[in-house]
């Protein structure tokens, strides 16, 4: 799966890692990275949307296989708390909905070893119809 | 504005242009450029997110003043349509309240010189107290 | 349309009105009730989340022809001001995108004769595979 | 608690019950009721956008105290699947986060004694300030 990624967004090789791959579970990571500081070292909202969006590919993918055309439709973000500086970002996203046509993800991102989340989002990919249907 | 943004956001440096900066409506550009985009040479989604994120942040600090402590709470986004490949992004956004604690910010987002929209967006900023209140 | 709205959303006959129905806007109109009111005479959240789910409705089927297995799939909401006591309230709904399988639409509410929206909306409807295709 | 409710929203008296209140979690309950069925039986839209706002309501109210005065700022719903005719309707609430001037709280929807969610809702409430502070 991480070199089905590097493949399909080439532009973020390496930023993310796969921690935990379930059937209805994911936990990603966002390295921390100068490119994504915002000023006080903290991650930045655009990469942490990367990371919910990345989860959530990733938690679909799990199951219904790779499928590049598969795209995000929507995304309901709460930014909740700073990321703490120089920590790695987690992403766990649990997939709600699996149907013919979307599936609905839920990811809570956290700051490695804090328990409160810093962020909350809801994320719907369209899958598009089976070619060999 | 353009100065200030970019001591601000250092990490999308000339990412970025203001093309109209009114009391309620701004908009502002998101330069073609490699580093955005996904396989097939349209403009990834959390670049999409960058560009509706700064709208909402510039059409609010065109009416309280530079704020850099602002930070967004909270994004709604709606991918409709595929960016047309090579075409620069222009978001549109238009402050639909400021109120003490908190701005909302209405956002669309267009392929350049395409009618129809590619993206929908609103987006909450919070509001830090007045230091010399 | 009204009598197509009375007949598939019966709990809620007479509630709606719809001022102005065109190919890509519609607007509905709550009429002030003491059913929906909250302590203090304004229009509950359930309220205004009803009129704009019905305003989206409309504008969708104004484009696809009366579709009752027609759902909303999402909703996102910003309550952004106290409606006007007394006032009946408007939903001004615009179809954003109409695809194959969902429509977006973008609605903006406000009380009858004030300026500033006291709520905004994006809603979207998964559209049924078409039976007779 | 109960009391509570039935004064702060007396147009649904009756309509919710709050089956498990604890620190950061709970679980609200709509009874099965013909004024929220849609056609086929099933619980309307708005009536689940009720239960899921006066559960975020009481998550944060089980933190607060009671605070008539908060406000839904927020709603983000996803309609996941149909609910299941005739059953009572459950609200499982979290709180994400509750700061000074905000709560954030996760609310999944399940039809009684079924395992996969029926919808799933993050939902702001705006706390006023302390009058006594």
């Amino acid at each position: 799966m991480s070199a089905y990624l590097d493949e399909v967004f080439p532009q973020v090789r390496g930023m993310f890692g796969i921690d935990t791959l379930e059937d209805d579970r994911v936990v990603m990571r966002l390295h921390a990275d100068e490119r994504h500081l915002r000023p006080g070292g903290t991650v930045s909202g655009p990469a942490m949307f990367s990371l919910a969006d990345v989860a959530a590919y990733v938690a679909t993918m799990a199951r219904i296989g790779p499928e590049a055309l598969t795209v995000t439709t929507h995304c309901s973000i709460d930014f909740m708390r700073k990321p703490v500086s120089g920590r790695d970002l987690l992403a766990e996203a649990r997939l709600l909905k699996l149907g013919k046509t979307l599936s609905v993800t839920d990811v809570l991102l956290y700051s490695e070893g804090v328990a409160e989340p810093v962020a909350h989002a809801s994320l719907t990919y369209a899958i598009p119809p089976r070619r060999d249907a």
